[in-house]
Formats: structure tokens, C-alpha cells, sequence
């Protein structure tokens, strides 16, 4: 099914929920004229619609293919990947200094949404190359920026992080992969990864991993992690891919979507000659690795939105086409397209406010990066607050879309010719890697809500319930305030057994503010009348229909930690 | 992994829910015998769990092949399904006229779980089978009845139900095979039926289809649908199966799951040459189709459970063995197995409390069945309205609990070898299938909420509140009358869209007072310690966290349809 890229959709939440001309009016992100922004969001419409989108269905199908000389991407991939270089896509947000067109991140992510509706697990590889850039960018020395930041900017390397071992899942500081150093001032790496994405491919003639390791007597758990680049191919003395380094994929995951997303098991100095860089100082691994994940897992959010649109898009198109029996109520036994039918159409209103509303959060969120990068402070804790949400949320949604796509097929949404199924199994990752959903709502209760002495949650609240008009939403801000101040009074062990809920609760809250946000601009923007119909619509429902749900979570997020423990472990099996 | 018949929960439900001691008092069901019920439950149990649950993954990974021959089957079904049939675990809910033991219905069920828990796509051929059995039982001739119940009741051959065409979908009135008279009292099918389950195969030495055709001049719609029996291949005159029958597996789904079930495109009458027997009255198709349909939602409403059994088993297993990270809040820094981690418990914990509460639904619900064969006229009401709860939310809970199921794995959840991903992938169409739980949800607000003019619902919640506690589930029943009050004052439109979440409003509302039922009996059960814990820890999460977010869908029930209107069909695609 041919991909429309929603420009008008994207244009809408830049100027209105992210206000980015205020952005525009700055000397950083002056680039970011209206002309410029049209311009970039049809140019990336068009290589995702005109050729990522028609590879999706073969990445599915063929899939990436693991063999002794390295992963072998499907036909189409690497052309398609080139002309992905060739149009300057993957430089958008990235600074002038490193090659880049110095346009704002939030405009950056408008284009990789685009790229990942088209194709979520294609996309897979820019997103992780944009989260090297992002490390080397702040922790990266003048000379590997010089050396690997323009060319994993352009595109013309991909990046990878490399966190996971088969012991060490989300409890990072069990990792054991060393680090030992050598005479000329590069380390030795050696050890095994798992879960590596887009590890191994043959889309770029290098691969810069960014890997956590461990130095030599450095202090057990997250303090004794560095980071060290490992390229694939060490640079010869003209900046370009030379001999083979010691590291390589020994397989790759049998996964049940993504399939054009290779997701290695990477093997490093199996040979004892695996040559990398300390990034940043010793020690500094998970600071330099925050960087990357926090960027990563805003990205990963965006994920929900590509899967969210793409589904909805596919499901909204079968149920105009598919004719089956009258309409309930109606005069007539003449059947009718199923978008007639109340339930079917609920679904689809349900799949169109939903993706509009994480829309919202995201790229909202994804502004707060660009006005931190301008030195608002408050911006960038907020960032830190509405991360976890993004990311969560928006897989949790993107998830919820997908699955609804294939109720609206019917027993079509089953067959995986359709396409609805792919969706489904593609985004289920989504809420798992880059720190489960779960690590998210414990990030959301530990770090981030005591923020500022949570100050930070307060403030967005106070904003939120200035702007907002609905019953139930200032109802749910309530709620939101109430269950933050409860967490904070609470063991951590109870605050971590309501966390999930509550990240929904607040998550909801924020959408509905700003789809609130939404209703009152597209009244007042002059927008195209079946555009403005349908925000219009979907703001409600969300306000009148979705909000709602939220309230009845209250109970589960303020639950005690002693109804879980009520019971043994052991009773589970019995 | 290995499959644990859950016996001592099966047992539990079926004495404290269902009260199968009152039916074992009457004289038709004295055969169920307390002995009786614990022989069969542990039987069925040892051949679940011994030769059908170690097939479940070659069912996934090599599933059933199309060939110009006919469907086959991965090695080892042919013998786990004879041992089946040698076993006599089809026969026990069949009446005694026709082979059977006997024994209730609802104890047929758990055996049905039992054998889906172990292999969900392979329990599709056993309960299709109890459809034909069904609708022969009540609609077939005697010499019907004679010549196929038995074999059929044995399993020695196997059913099949015939509806869907590519044309008509949910829109059963809307088919076209044709059944026309022959000279010798048989009738001459022609036509093509899609998404036939185990339409084909190499399990038996014959199959029974039962297909929904038009005869001539019958008026249009479901009027003029008329059951006819075709058989794979015709009786010989010692009813044996003798030449073959003019219909064909033409080929068969490529679907997400299931894919042991081959999923038919069965062509009748390409030759001309299929011969069926027309069942009860010419006419009267849709009453038997619907004897056969009722019977088979709750057996998908089953389905629920048995993928919702067996993800618990895989993920509480997972979560004990999985070591990762210190314990928040705990003293030391040691790893311990994530089941102690308050949110993996809290996941846990609901896959725990939701797989016993659609037990008990679908259980109590089987119930019914029994009640009404014993004459019983509220019983067949009152089953009548849960029908569509169980087929919809058991299927709705078995696939939420999948896919916690996946979240409990983490990155191993989407690695199809840990087998998370199989019951995520195999449970998705039971949301769709038998009716589309939409489908269920508008026979609900349509036909079910009137039934006696609403005095079926209005019995139901009274019997509810009577013996109903907690404060949450009280106020629950009080929106389940309200929003049922509501619906019936408004446009069949205003009813159909809010009638999937008043389905799960209502469905959560017998599942508490269920549960509640459940916690009283155990404690006064003298239950082994850690069942009891178990029970009650689960009962306590429904009642206090589960019943509370059902709470949220009011608005949503109650919402109009102008809210579904006000957008036009185009605007959704603009």
C-alpha cells in the first residue's frame, strides 16, 4: 500500500505545538525558514514514499541474511540507502561544524519519522548513526570528531551502540566486555555483545561501534564503564577504511518483526586484535552512553509515531475500500464501506487521536532539546522529565495503533500478505529495547520526578492546568499531582509498583494538553476544512473519550508494593 | 518449556464458581463424580502435556503444508491426535445417545483448555469438531445423527464450520455458494469458502464439513441460507468413507500464528460433483449455524484462556530464572531473579489475576450450558448474554497477557525461539474469528441488552450486587445498570459506539464478582498455603486495580455517535 507522508500533519505540530518560529528567531536555528521546513518535509516525504516505503514489505519478507563475510542486506536496500546520503537526510539536525545543515533536532525528527513510517526497520539505521553523532558530539575528541563525525552525519558510516551481554540486559553494570590499553595509546577490546542493531550490514563501507567496556581495575558496576569506538574498518592514514578490525557479527536474531533490521551478536578480539578509541575520559562510559541512550530513547518514541501513522494509514484505506453489509439504523439494506460502521469508525478515530497525540509528545519533547541546546535550562529539565514518556508511551500507543490496524482488517489483518500483521510484529520491540517500558517508568519515578526537588513536575503541571479547559483532563492533572506528591512520600519499592500506571497517567495528561493545544490552533489557523474536520475530531475524542481512561488508573499507581509481596515467588508455580 | 496442567485451579472454579456438585446431584450428570472430574482433569492434563505440548513449536516453525494431495500435517500430530481420539477426551461432554460419557459440558471445557494451553493451534481441530457435534446434535436427521455423531464425537473424524466467502465476512446474509436439488434427495454444492480452520488435513480419514448455501429461489439475506453436510469423502453403505467428494483445499493462509491450523480456501462442486446433505429444515441454516457459532464463541472466549495459561507458565518460569540487578530498596547490591522486581511482579501478578478471572467467566459461562440442558430457562438467558463477554474479552485478556507475556522476556520476549513471541503471534486472531469481538460487542448492545426486555441484564446485576464487597466493583455494577439503561434509550448507532468498551465494563464486572467469589471460597476452602496465597493475591490485584480501570470507560460507553460523524469518511484519509 503506496505511503502518504503527513507534511500537512507535521507542519501543523512544528508551528503549533512546538512554536517553532520562536526556534527560527534565533541566531542557531535561523536556517529554519517556513520555506526551508516545506521544503524539507516534502523532500524527506519523497524518499520515504518513493523508495524506502516499497522495500518494507521485502525487509520483511527476505529480511537481512547473516553469512561468514558479514550481513547481507535485501535487494534495493543499499541503493535506497544511498540516495539517502546522496539528498543530506541524516545531516538535518546535526551542527555546521560537523557538516551538518544546523536546522533544529525537533526538524531532524520530522524527517526520521517519515523515513521509519515508510519503513520502521530500515529507519533503524539512521536512528542509531543520529545517537553516535550525538556522543561524539559531546564527548568526542577534536580529532575523532575531524575523523567520524561528518561522515557518520552524512550517513556515509552508520553508527552503533553497543550496551547489551548476554548476563548484563538492563542491569548494565554487570557488563564484562575489557578493555585493556595498549602502547600506541589505543585500548584492546574484547568481548561479546547481544542485541546489537544494524551491527553487521553492507549499506556503508564502515561501521563505527560505540561500545561500553571495562578498564582495568576500574571499580565494579556503572562507575568502572568507558566508552571506546571500535570501527570496523580501522582508518588508514587518510581518514579512510582500511584493514579489517578484530570484531564480528557471529550471528544475528531470528526476530518476530523488524526483519530488515540485522540485530547481532557481535564478537569483539576474538583474535586479540580488536583496536578502539577511549571517548571522553576513563569512567566516563555511562555519561557518554546517556547521551546517546537519552537521544536514542526520545527516537525510540518517534518509533510509536512512524508505526502509528503507518498503521493507521493502511487501516484507514481498507476500511474505505472493504464493502460489507448495511449500515445499523440507516434506511437501506445496501452495504456499506466498514468506515461506516460506528465501531469500526470508533477504531479508526481511536488510531487517528492516538497517533496524533504522541505526535504531539514527541516532537514537543524533541523541541525541549533544541531550547536547552539555546541554554534554557528549564527546557532541558524538562527533556529530562517528558523522556521517559516519550519513549514509553509513544511504544506503548504505537503498539496499541498497530494492533487495532489488524482488528480493523478483520481475518485480512491475520494474512501477512495484507501488511497489517507486519506492523503489529515490527513495533512489539519498540517497548522493550533502549531500557524496557518498565526501566522507563522507574527512570519517571526514581530520577526524574524528585528532579529540582520536583520542581520540574510541578512546573509542567502548573502550565498544563493553566492551558487546559476539559473536566476530565483537569481532573487526570489533579490526579497527576496528587499520585507525584504520593510517590515522593513513599518507599521506593512502592513507588516503583505503581510506576507503569502512573507513567500512563501523566503521559495522557501531557497529550491531552497539548492536543487541547492543537483544538484551539487549527480553529484559529485557517487550516484546510477536511484537515481542520479531522483534528477537530480527534482532539475531542481524545479529550472526551481517551482522557477519561486514564482516571481509572489511579488505584494501580498508588497501589502499595505489598500486594505484590504478599505472595512468594515460589507461589507463582504452584 | 514444559506445560503444567493447572488441575488444582480447574478444579477450584469448577466447585466454587461453577458449583458442579449441584449438577453432579441430578440424574443426567450423576456420571461426574467427584473421582470422575479429578480422573479426567489429571487424564487430560497427562496428554497435554506429554504428547501435545512438546509439538507446539515444530506446529509454529514447520505448521501445516499445502500440497496438491491435500494438507499435512508437522510430524508427530497424526499420533498426538490419535492418542486423542484412543483416549476418548472428545466424547466427554457427548451425550451417552451418541457415544459420549456423558459428563457436563463445562467439564469438556477444561478439557479443551487443557489440550489448547498445550498447543493452541492444534486444539482448532477438537473444537471445530465440538461445533458439528453440536449442531448435528440438535439440528441432524437420525440417520444423520447415526451415521456421523459418534465418529465425529470420538474425533475419529473431524468438523469443520463453512460461513465466510471472500464477499461476506461479518456479513454472513451477503454468500453465494449455491446448493442445488438432486434427483436422489442430495444436494449439489458449488462455491468457495474462505478461512476454513483445518479445512484439510491428514489427521483422520475423513471430515465433515458443515456449509452455509443458498438453494434456489430462496429469498436474499440470512433467510435463504440453508446447512448442508459435505463430507471429504462419501459414506460407503457400511458408512465408512468411500469415494472422494468433489471438494478441495485449494491453499491455504500465510498467517502471523496459528500455524498449525491450516487455514482452507475449500472449493465445493468444481467438478460439478459435491454432494451434501441438507441439515434440519431448508431455511433453516442460520438457527443451526448459530447452535454450532454460540457454542464455538465460547470455545474461542477458551482460546483466551488457554494462551493466557500458558504465557503465565512461560513468563513466571522466565521470571524466576532470570537474574538481573539488585532489588530497589534492598540492603545489598546482589542480582536477584526479576520476579522480585515490584514492577516485573506487578506484571506478573496481572497475567495471574487476569488468566483466573476469564477462567472463571468463560467457566461460569460453560456452566450455563449445563443449567439449560437441565431445563433451566434463565440459565440458556443468562448464557445467552455472557456469550459474547466471553468470546470477547476472554480473547481480548488472553492476547493483553500474551503480550505482558513478551514485556516479562524483555529482548528474549522477541526472539521467536523463547516462545513468548508464538503465544503473542497465535492468539491474535482469536480477537478476530467467530465473529469479530466488534461483532460481540454489537450483539450485546443489539440483541443481548434487550433480551426479556432488559430483565436478563437487570437478574445478572442484581445477583451481582447482592453478593458483591468491594467498593470499586459495587460502583462498577452501578455504572454496568446505568450505561445498559442508557443504551437502551438511545439510536442503535449511539449503542454500537459505545459498545465495545461497555462489553469490557460489564465483562470486568462478572469477572469481580467472581473473583470476590473466588477469595471468599478460599479461605474457607482449607487450600494448599501457597494455592491459597496465589488466589488471593490474585483476587485482591482484580478487585483493587483491574475493576478500577474499568471504571475510565464510562464516557466512552456512553459517548454518541455524532462524535464518530462529525468527521466525513474522506477526511480520514486527507
Amino acid at each position: 500500500m503506496a505511503f502518504t507522508p503527513p507534511v500537512a500533519e507535521q507542519r501543523f505540530v512544528l508551528d503549533h505545538v512546538v512554536h517553532l518560529a520562536e526556534l527560527a528567531d534565533t541566531d542557531r536555528f535561523a536556517a529554519a525558514s517556513s520555506d526551508v521546513v516545506d521544503a524539507v518535509l516534502e523532500g524527506a516525504g519523497q524518499l520515504a514514499a518513493g523508495e524506502w516505503a516499497p522495500l518494507d514489505r521485502a525487509g520483511d519478507t527476505v529480511g537481512a541474511k547473516w553469512t561468514e563475510d558479514g550481513v547481507v542486506m535485501p535487494d534495493g536496500f543499499r541503493a535506497a540507502y544511498r540516495a539517502y546520503v546522496d539528498g543530506g537526510w541524516g545531516t538535518v539536525g546535526v551542527s555546521e561544524a560537523f557538516g551538518g545543515q544546523g536546522l533544529p533536532y525537533v526538524l531532524a525528527t520530522a524527517v526520521l519519522e517519515t523515513l521509519g513510517a515508510a519503513n520502521l526497520s530500515f529507519a533503524l539505521a539512521p536512528t542509531l548513526t543520529m545517537g553516535a553523532v550525538e556522543a561524539l558530539t559531546h564527548h568526542g575528541s577534536e580529532e575523532q570528531q575531524r575523523l567520524y563525525l561528518p561522515r557518520l552525519a552524512s550517513g556515509e558510516w552508520t553508527g552503533t551502540m553497543n550496551l547489551t551481554e548476554p548476563q548484563a540486559g538492563s542491569d548494565v553494570g554487570a557488563l564484562k566486555t575489557r578493555a585493556e590499553p595498549r602502547a600506541d595509546g589505543i585500548w584492546s577490546i574484547t568481548g561479546t555483545k547481544i542485541f546489537i542493531s544494524f551491527g553487521d550490514h553492507d549499506l556503508t563501507d564502515n561501521i563505527v561501534h560505540l561500545v561500553l567496556a571495562r578498564t582495568p581495575d576500574a571499580p565494579p558496576g556503572t562507575k568502572g564503564l568507558s566508552l571506546f569506538l571500535v570501527p570496523k574498518y580501522r582508518l588508514d592514514a587518510d581518514g579512510r577504511p582500511g584493514a579489517p578490525n578484530d570484531v564480528k557479527a557471529v550471528s544475528i536474531e531470528h526476530k518476530m518483526g523488524l526483519h530488515a533490521s540485522p540485530t547481532c551478536v557481535l564478537s569483539f578480539g576474538e583474535h586479540g586484535d580488536c583496536a578502539g578509541e577511549l571517548i571522553g575520559a576513563e569512567g566516563g562510559g555511562m555519561a557518554a552512553m546517556f547521551t546517546m541512550m537519552n537521544n536514542a530513547r526520545l527516537n525510540v518514541g518517534l518509533e510509536g509515531v512512524q508505526v502509528a501513522e503507518r498503521a493507521t494509514q493502511r487501516a484507514v484505506t481498507y476500511a474505505r475500500e472493504r464493502i460489507q453489509s448495511a449500515k445499523a439504523g440507516a434506511p437501506g439494506r445496501e452495504p456499506v464501506a466498514i468506515i461506516e460502521h460506528p465501531d469500526v469508525r470508533r477504531m479508526l478515530l481511536r488510531m487517528k487521536a492516538q497517533t496524533q497525540a504522541i505526535r504531539a509528545l514527541v516532537y514537543y519533547a524533541a523541541g525541549q532539546v533544541d531550547r536547552a541546546a539555546l541554554g534554557d535550562a528549564r527546557a532541558k529539565q524538562r527533556l529530562d522529565l517528558l523522556t521517559p514518556l516519550a519513549k514509553a508511551h509513544g511504544t506503548d500507543i504505537g503498539c496499541e495503533v498497530a494492533d487495532i490496524g489488524i482488528q480493523v482488517h478483520g481475518g485480512m489483518g491475520y494474512v501477512e500478505e495484507t501488511g497489517a500483521s507486519q506492523h503489529f510484529r515490527d513495533a512489539r520491540v519498540t517497548r522493550i529495547y533502549e531500557g524496557t517500558n518498565g526501566i522507563q517508568a522507574a527512570d519517571l519515578v526514581g530520577r526524574k520526578l524528585s528532579l529540582d526537588s520536583g520542581a520540574t513536575l510541578r512546573a509542567l503541571i502548573d502550565e498544563m492546568r493553566r492551558e487546559s479547559r476539559g473536566d476530565a483532563l483537569l481532573a487526570l492533572l489533579d490526579m497527576c499531582e496528587a499520585v507525584g506528591r504520593h510517590m515522593l512520600s513513599v518507599r521506593i519499592e512502592d513507588r516503583l509498583a505503581g510506576s507503569c500506571p502512573f507513567l500512563t497517567m501523566l503521559a495522557t495528561a501531557v497529550c491531552g494538553w497539548l492536543m487541547e493545544r492543537e483544538g484551539r490552533a487549527v480553529e484559529a489557523s485557517g487550516a484546510e476544512p477536511d484537515f481542520a474536520a479531522m483534528k477537530a475530531a480527534a482532539v475531542r475524542f481524545y479529550v472526551d473519550q481517551i482522557v477519561p481512561e486514564a482516571l481509572g488508573l489511579n488505584a494501580a499507581a498508588t497501589a502499595s508494593a505489598d500486594a505484590l509481596y504478599a505472595v512468594s515467588a515460589d507461589a507463582f508455580a504452584a
